[in-house]
């Protein structure tokens, strides 16, 4: 085992003086950016290891923002991952993330390891399966302040940043009542869910406003898996009349079509659809699929640059500085009969 | 703020004495399973959170993964994710994700986080940029034991799991000759990258093989991003004369079929066809990417279990459990032209 760097051997190699080196690696603003990069980089070439975990009893910083998604698989999620990250790198913090596969149990143990770790803030999107708040709670008060984005959450002055699933939800549904749709199935997320309840509410005031009568067995909840849109393309089947569908998500939406296709059915002339997410898979599917584009990267960088402030403590009121953000429908050919 | 739960508090309220509950949430095998379950279950009903750093500068274990993959988004890598996540996770070990964004900077920092944050081990897919292993080397002596995936690194007695890429390879290569392809485009990775290196050499075996002459101009080298299928596609249309395209990854594929179809070119008739990867969206595109399958859930969970072994050092000779998983040419239409 190599003897481990210390500081005085990188003032040694710069010729810089030890409380200067130490200051700029804990990012001080007292050491000018050049002389910080220059630090940084002998630090890294000769594999200086901060002690931060003693540092860490010392300071409680350790410039690292933690995320948890309920699944990086999912393009939206990535997506938002991808403007934390920009935004957080700009800024000097790392990023370590973990997702929940959507259990109440993996979120409060994410929660437990962020926090051992003493990630500086937490930003969440919650699981579906999250039943209470005190994992979240409990880090507010030992950890560090947290932003919530994507699924809102009312948790004291806890801010979030999402987007007008009402409204997003209505569109859709409209849109597909101005293209002949009559019979119109949901597929939804769970109701425990904030942002599944408005998407259903969007749906259901469409309907109401446009004389459509609301059934119940038109309202189809899953998980909206790969595996659930097959499902719920069978069950579509086996309603009385279909002659379109708004999923709340293109994951769901997508796996459906395919079903549809193989079963022989034309998509949009025997069923519109529209999905939700603008995945990358919506614009590549035959026909391509219409669809709710959220502001996702930009989502991340809102999210993270508040999270940031809040942990540098530059503004008051973090409730105040919730976010809803705006959507736009991307008409392609999924929903569009030739009437 | 509430006053912390203690594991005194956790002992009074379920009549066990404090030792035993320390010694459950240290997960000690002297603790049953389900006394441990019931300890936990009151611990986190309570919000015990335990003074990791603390406990962590006399265990120095913290039943903590870390992962790190160029990127996240990729389908390939999240597959190898959720293998590792269900293993790690029913062994006990919660999972922390970095992504490097094929950045060496970003690697060592997060590498640098995940040390100073002492996850027990380490599973990474080396960047495209990474040009030393200086920071790994450093992991290794302060951290704890690596496991390669994926990307292949010969580093002293570090374990690899990965495939066969040159077999892989060249099967994919001598199905376009076997389909009638003559005048074969190669996107390649960059070369620094060994798997890319192997790739193509099956390819050029292939060709040789088949007495079909290689040619420098035919061998394309990108990052294989969504944009530079796109500008290889156009390359792709600049030469003399190409009939069939082999691509190191989906990605470049995808984008350069629905390049060359909005271009008018009949697939796979003018230019056949193959990928690398699986990734979902090569079942969906019109038409269906023939692609080589590699088993990446079971890459995960081979290379979680063992990084599992080498942390409890159940096993010795690490580099002596190096694997090598088979792999599956999926045959779909991209490939199948019409003799």
């Amino acid at each position: 085992m190599k003897k481990k760097t210390t500081i005085h051997d990188i003032s040694r190699a710069l010729k810089i003086n030890s409380s200067t080196v130490s200051r700029a690696l804990n990012n001080s603003p007292r050491v000018s950016q050049k002389t910080k990069d220059l630090i940084q980089k002998k630090a890294a070439e000769l594999g200086y290891q901060k002690n931060i975990l003693a540092s860490n009893l010392r300071t409680n910083k350790t410039n690292t923002i933690g995320i948890i998604v309920p699944r990086i698989s999912r393009n939206f999620f990535s997506s938002v991952i991808s403007g934390i990250e920009e935004t957080a790198y700009k800024a000097g913090y790392n990023v370590v993330i973990g997702q929940s596969l959507e259990s109440f149990e993996r979120e409060q143990q994410l929660v437990s390891t962020l926090l051992s770790n003493r990630v500086d803030g937490l930003l969440i999107s919650v699981s579906m399966g999250t039943t209470n708040y005190d994992h979240l709670h409990n880090f507010k008060n030992n950890g560090g302040p947290i932003v919530f984005f994507d699924r809102p959450i009312v948790m004291g002055d806890t801010p979030n940043i999402g987007i007008d699933d009402f409204d997003a939800s209505y569109k859709a549904t409209e849109h597909l009542i101005k293209n002949g749709c009559k019979d119109i199935v949901h597929f939804s997320g769970f109701q425990k869910i904030e942002l599944y309840k408005q998407r259903m509410q969007g749906y259901i005031t469409a309907l109401k406003n446009h004389n459509i009568p609301i059934r119940e067995e038109y309202i189809l909840e899953s998980q909206l898996s790969e595996a659930d849109g097959i499902e719920l393309a069978k069950k579509v089947l086996s309603l009385p009349k279909v002659d379109g569908i708004y999923s709340s998500n293109d994951t769901a939406a997508i796996s459906a079509i395919q079903f549809f296709k193989k079963e022989g059915l034309k998509i949009p002339d025997d069923i519109a659809i529209v999905g939700f997410n603008n995945d990358t898979i919506s614009a590549v599917i035959e026909p391509g699929l219409t669809t709710v584009n959220q502001p996702d990267v930009e989502m991340g960088i809102i999210a993270s640059s508040l999270l940031i402030e809040l942990i540098k403590k530059t503004i008051e009121s973090p409730a105040e500085h919730s976010k809803t953000l705006g959507t736009e429908l991307i008409i392609r050919q999924s929903s569009q009969k030739r009437k």
